[in-house]
């Protein structure tokens, strides 16, 4: 395995810090990412400040907002967006649902989902369907992993009501990268005068492991998580509204953050950027937290060079399971993401086989649609945790088969 | 002034756990309360938990889900009501937000609020005026701070489309406590069949400062932050919804949390219990943090204990503001809450005050509506404090005067 571009030294001077890592062969990054230590320590750091200095005062205030500008800067420099473009969340969740109700329904308006979005997003779209007598329909994207072209799926489940498109950046479930791009272009071609086709992306698999322009790509709404691929805690996200598509959607959940004020203290209006569609109080030590963990990165290597790094890593991952007896890995050529996902082909129960793996120190998890195991590797996987995975595995199956 | 509990000694050591009250004189316990040092090691002993054993694995979902259900139960314990009721939130305003956008909204509805409502939820209230063409009107409770019934103020203002009045269980501006259980039963009394008046409570200002049983009261919904009078951590909050009024809303934010699943993943009903209005990922850590800081309130002594001693320390302030030269207390009489608020006489800019005295230690907020001061008390305020602030304000009037 050629064009692994560190040393093993450098990459075990990397991965130190990171303490989950210390005690496990971790490949659950698509569920959450390991907080590097600086992430901790910055978090411990920001509840020390607020506390020395307040917690509620007019020099904490001061701080608060600067952590906002600094947090929306660093993930808008991961994004390639103005940083105007930026809104922060408690999660990708609440940043799909932010675009999703924030669109002025009409009864008979249609809305398109992939088969393979997150169940959250699913029951959103139902609700949405339910409430404003929207249709809500699926169109066939699980089937284009190895076969067919997912843009022509979604061009030709289009409707001349339909409104919005929800797809994820990387399937969840599969590993697969839909081409954002053309099917951007496909709905804007769709889009007549009076009827756009806006695009509001899951981005939960994508931002931290892809290099991303989303300027060039062209969605209207990106949401996503710091607590995944990016490594930062849980409870912080965000959601890019594209400029054009600001005015598009008003705030649905609403607080002091997303409204302008006057001397009476009375909202008059919305802030002019992604502030307008955030709410009130948040976790905001956790501020510092993702700010620390996208810097940690980013002084391993570029964007571009992390996913390199990724797609080495998960076409050897991909090599080692295609090698095994009882396993089929989903994808029939080398992933082009971090997710690699399998399953058993001797009828062997998948929880069974992750739970088993997570007492060895494996950690990986199932996946119910298609019903698989997900392994994730990061940029800082080392070979050897892969070497061992595939020694674990094949070490389970040889045991199960026996039994 | 009789009647407090504490030794000067014992309430020394019982401060001594909150690192923000050492270095000044604290008067902002409306805005967010200070974290005890247990909060803050539990937080930090949470992230460790988590790192050390997933983050993402099946003993850590497991913990975190434990993790919820003992930060419901100690909510649950505080609010007098049944755990299952309870839903976790990311603030107050959120809390809110559930239940507004959770009715099933038709054009020319009412929803009724009061002139003493935090921007945030105006804002929301015209939002949904605005989507669904409900007419949304205001009651004058401000007036009643001094004369007059408020009780009988909104009984005035409901009309036949009446299905919703927010108000807040104590008032954030004034300190004021409005009748809780005699406006429910107003309300009540004016529901027909078809037509239900329900209520919604900000109760920012009364969880963790009144003793409160939630099923007495009577109101349906009750929202409410951990991070003022509770003292927890900020970006963590909850919902009461009423047993019986539980179906009468849906969920509107939507994501894994609330929704069952079949086996194929795919989402086919609510969470039979508050978890159907809870969303996505959130800051689970500071879940301990929570339940760390409402333990050291207990051991201290109960919510009425808390409540007295809240009582006594307002009335000393109250009493201490009164006598000051161009000083007046919105209250005529004692304030039955922890919120003290008033207003220079003199023509002094009630921001300079508030800014001067941030510079001296003492950290006090100004409200815009009506334009005042205010000053908060909880019930580990000490005496001495008190007088420390009376005799600051006292010094800056007379230097301003002079000036």
């Amino acid at each position: 395995m050629t064009g692994i571009y560190l040393t093993p030294k450098a990459l075990e001077s990397h991965r130190q810090q990171f303490p989950a890592l210390a005690n496990k062969a971790y490949f659950n990054f698509g569920g959450q990412g390991p907080l590097p230590q600086a992430s901790l320590t910055a978090i411990q750091q920001a509840y020390e400040y607020i506390q020395q200095h307040g917690p509620f005062s007019g020099q904490v205030n001061e701080w608060l907002i600067d952590a906002g500008k600094q947090t929306r800067r660093a993930i808008a420099s991961e994004l390639g967006v103005p940083v105007q473009t930026i809104t922060l969340t408690e999660d990708v969740t609440v940043g799909c649902n932010i675009a999703i109700w924030g669109i002025d329904w009409q009864a008979g308006d249609h809305l398109l989902l992939t088969d393979c979005e997150h169940p959250g997003i699913v029951a959103t779209a139902q609700e949405i369907g339910r409430r404003f007598q929207v249709e809500v329909s699926t169109c066939p994207i699980l089937a284009t992993l190895n076969q067919g072209n997912p843009t022509a799926v979604i061009a030709e489940h289009l409707k001349p009501r339909t409104r919005l498109v929800v797809l994820s950046h990387i399937l969840w479930n599969t590993g697969q990268i839909l081409p954002l791009a053309e099917i951007v272009e496909a709905c804007r071609s769709y889009s007549t005068g009076d009827q756009v086709v806006r695009v509001l992306v899951d981005a939960a698999q994508s931002v931290g492991s892809l290099p991303l322009n989303l300027t060039e790509l062209g969605a209207d709404f990106y949401a996503f998580t710091g607590h995944k691929w990016l490594c930062g805690p849980e409870g912080i996200g965000g959601l890019y509204v594209r400029p054009d598509a600001f005015s598009s959607i008003n705030p649905t959940f609403i607080g002091w953050r997303g409204v302008i004020k006057d001397q009476a203290g009375n909202p008059v209006g919305w802030k002019p950027d992604g502030q307008k569609f955030e709410v009130a109080t948040s976790a905001y030590p956790l501020y510092s937290g993702l700010c620390a963990a996208i810097a940690t990165h980013q002084q391993w290597g570029t964007s571009q060079e992390r996913y390199e790094q990724i797609c080495l890593l998960s076409e050897y991952l991909w090599q080692g399971l295609s090698q095994l007896e009882s396993v089929r890995c989903l994808a029939a050529s080398p992933p082009l993401s971090g997710l690699v996902s399998f399953v058993l082909t001797n009828g062997e129960s998948h929880q069974q086989l992750v739970t088993s793996l997570e007492q060895q120190g494996f950690l990986l998890r199932t996946i119910l649609d298609p019903n698989c195991v997900r392994a994730c590797v990061h940029y800082f996987t080392t070979k050897t945790e892969i070497d061992q995975l595939i020694k674990a595995l094949e070490g389970y199956i040889q045991r199960s088969t026996k039994g």
